[in-house]
């Protein structure tokens, strides 16, 4: 049961309760109209403490769809912060105008504070480079609905995969799924964490280092393509020197299977340009309309109408 | 008949137009399902020319759950102030498109000006440290909800008794009932003006003095704490000193009678400790929920819905 | 057919195009009521890369006063541009959310490119100093609908006709109906460029240029005043001097026939004092009402809704 839940970290809901999301997700997707009521006097409460239009309208457009209403702020000035109140006041107040809260914050742990005070359940819409789950759950959605499957896929992961939160995730959620394997590529100063390696150890789960996307291409089903993100450098000359390194070009997409999908969180600066948009396997767009929907059906499992 | 007034002062209505509101919110709370569309096509602006999240989203979700919806600005920036617009102009075009307005402005008596011009009915939803009647209204339907009367009641109010408008607003709400009487209790620097008292002293009500929680609480049907504001203070030193002088500890509510309810118009800063909460006489957050239902009480009655 | 184009440029729409706009938005204003749930299940996406309230609620309300819902943003700071986003990703992201957008942009030519990539119709609520159509179509169903034609009309324009987009599209949206001429009244310093004389020209359309607002203002069927933008100036200097050149003073209607009417886009400053407001000729504000009312036939064309 996910009713009254929250979702803090992705790791706080079983794979049946994901697949439940799923599944709803697709229902949702297949008979869209039939879903257009059902939050009908339900409120959602968009709290982000740091502004990211792209998830916050993505929540708002999901609600909306389902015929639920929002409020909220999307900036920390307009907020009660200012005047030195806690989450904990702040979450509890809300709470009693809204029926579920999604909460973006830049400090690590601050949704997980939140959701110990608050009455309704709370959505962690991404803690400063901690969690994002919704990004997440969007990316599992898009890959279980493109490729029919979650298991026995190989997954390549580019760019900056040492401060890439979302990667991080990604790789921690499908190795759960049987008989992944992942392929790390990445300049040797953006190397997946060690933590994350010795997780992967643990579990027993494949994987390779590497850093030449052109040689890695032709194995992989998901190419899961990443931001190099120019606040994450301590100076510019490096973020210069990484930043192009792993462009996917053309002619590097002509080594890869017709089948191989290319996903990517977004924004992109540079790193994916825009001749490959129209290549049938470029997928990024669809998985923003994928996260809208994994989002409409989370919300629909939380409140309990579904 | 409250259709189409404005609500500047909270004087501005009479004890039975007050009541009327009350017996609506009520009505609301009993059978909340049942006003979940009379709001239907209306439309609230919220014109916030300061920030003020809880305010704002008090008023906003409360037309929502009448069915209504809503447009505005949080921010001042956001706003024509820039291009040197006058408030008249502003609120005759915000007219043009919304049903009724909230309006909250850092400037004294600027709600007043908006509801000279305005074609349809203004709020006032705080105007620098001069009124907050939505605020006042949702303390009078706490108190009466909770205690069953607006008489016969002995009201200590604590902490910043200087600078508080909403304190002042309720000393001066209040002593328009039968038989009330308060107990002032505040540091020196920041006892409750003269003209308050002459208010108090004119209309033959009886309040005292004090410095010390400790000794008037035990005689209290109602404790009403307030936060010390930083930005009141001239000097940090000040600041300092006096702002953990009124703490309310588990210590002082032992000596307060069963029935004394604590009230608190949030956000507060440590006046109130976590573990008071839990306390049942703790009703600062029930607060909070009535704030919402009195101003869908008031919205509804301004709109000649009900 | 209008369903699916984007309006980026007032002159995108063919007269009997216009024709059609304003036959809907004439039709709404007279029975209103039958237009409450058109949009149900519609979202509007308000991208407002600097802010403009007048125009941001216009849209909003438009759109929810025809039974559908907005999400968006109002101010730069809180969209993804700060992480190097391009309009024409934004576009499509929020494509995939909302089912048509409005965009005002600082920069000419930005709404242009995100009608390019987008896949719902794209509204230029205003890029810089470059195109403003959804005002034209303002002025343009006011005239019609107050005058009754628009044809065969004397058209004086005063004020800032240097930098004034509106005037300049005004004069090119009416230059396309049957003699109509016009008069243009300005300082030297902010005289129509030449480009748009030019034009005129072209068209064999009639014009006279003067500096006197007194003795013009007899002939005129519309009297269009425009406010003199300080941002616009170089020195503050030049715009005191000549910024109440052109006030519409009492004395100066007294001289006005009793059928000419008084246009402005808003905000005005003092170019118009509040005494000429209650003059039965001064139309601003109904302007304002028909710039909703024009909103909402567009947006329903557009979406191919009506």
């Amino acid at each position: 049961m996910l009713k009254g839940r929250h979702l803090i970290d992705i790791m706080d809901f079983s794979i049946e309760e994901l697949d439940e999301i799923f599944k709803l997700a697709n229902e949702i997707i297949s008979k869209e109209k039939d879903f257009s009521k059902v939050c009908d006097g339900k409120l959602l409460a968009t709290l982000f403490y740091e502004p990211s239009t792209r998830t916050r309208l993505s929540f708002e457009s999901a609600m909306i769809r389902l015929g639920g209403k929002v409020v909220g702020f999307s900036e920390p000035n307009s907020s009660s912060v200012s005047k030195g109140e806690s989450i904990a006041d702040t979450i509890r107040v809300i709470g009693c105008y809204a029926d579920i809260i999604a909460m973006r914050h830049p400090k690590e742990g601050a949704p997980k504070i939140a959701s110990m005070y608050s009455t309704v359940p709370v959505i962690n819409a991404g803690d400063g480079g901690h969690q994002h789950p919704t990004q997440t759950l969007t990316d599992l959605l898009t890959i279980k609905s493109i490729k029919g499957t979650l298991s026995n896929l190989k997954i390549g992961c580019c760019g900056d995969l040492k401060f890439g939160r979302t990667v991080h995730s990604l790789i921690n959620a499908m190795s759960r799924y049987e008989n992944n394997s992942f392929t790390l590529i990445s300049p040797e100063e953006l190397k997946v964490p060690d933590y994350v390696k010795k997780e992967l150890n643990k579990k027993g789960v494949n994987y390779s280092e590497t850093k030449n996307l052109e040689d890695a291409i032709g194995s992989l089903d998901i190419l899961y393509m990443t931001r190099v993100q120019k606040e994450r450098f301590f100076n510019e000359e490096d973020y210069i020197r990484l930043k192009d390194i792993y462009i996917l070009s053309k002619d590097k997409m002509s080594k890869a299977g017709k089948d191989m999908i290319v996903l990517h969180p977004l924004p992109r600066v540079n790193e994916i340009p825009y001749e490959i948009d129209s290549d049938p396997r470029a997928c990024y767009f669809k998985q923003v309309k994928y996260g809208m929907y994994v989002r409409m059906a989370l919300m629909l499992k939380l409140l309990g109408i579904r």
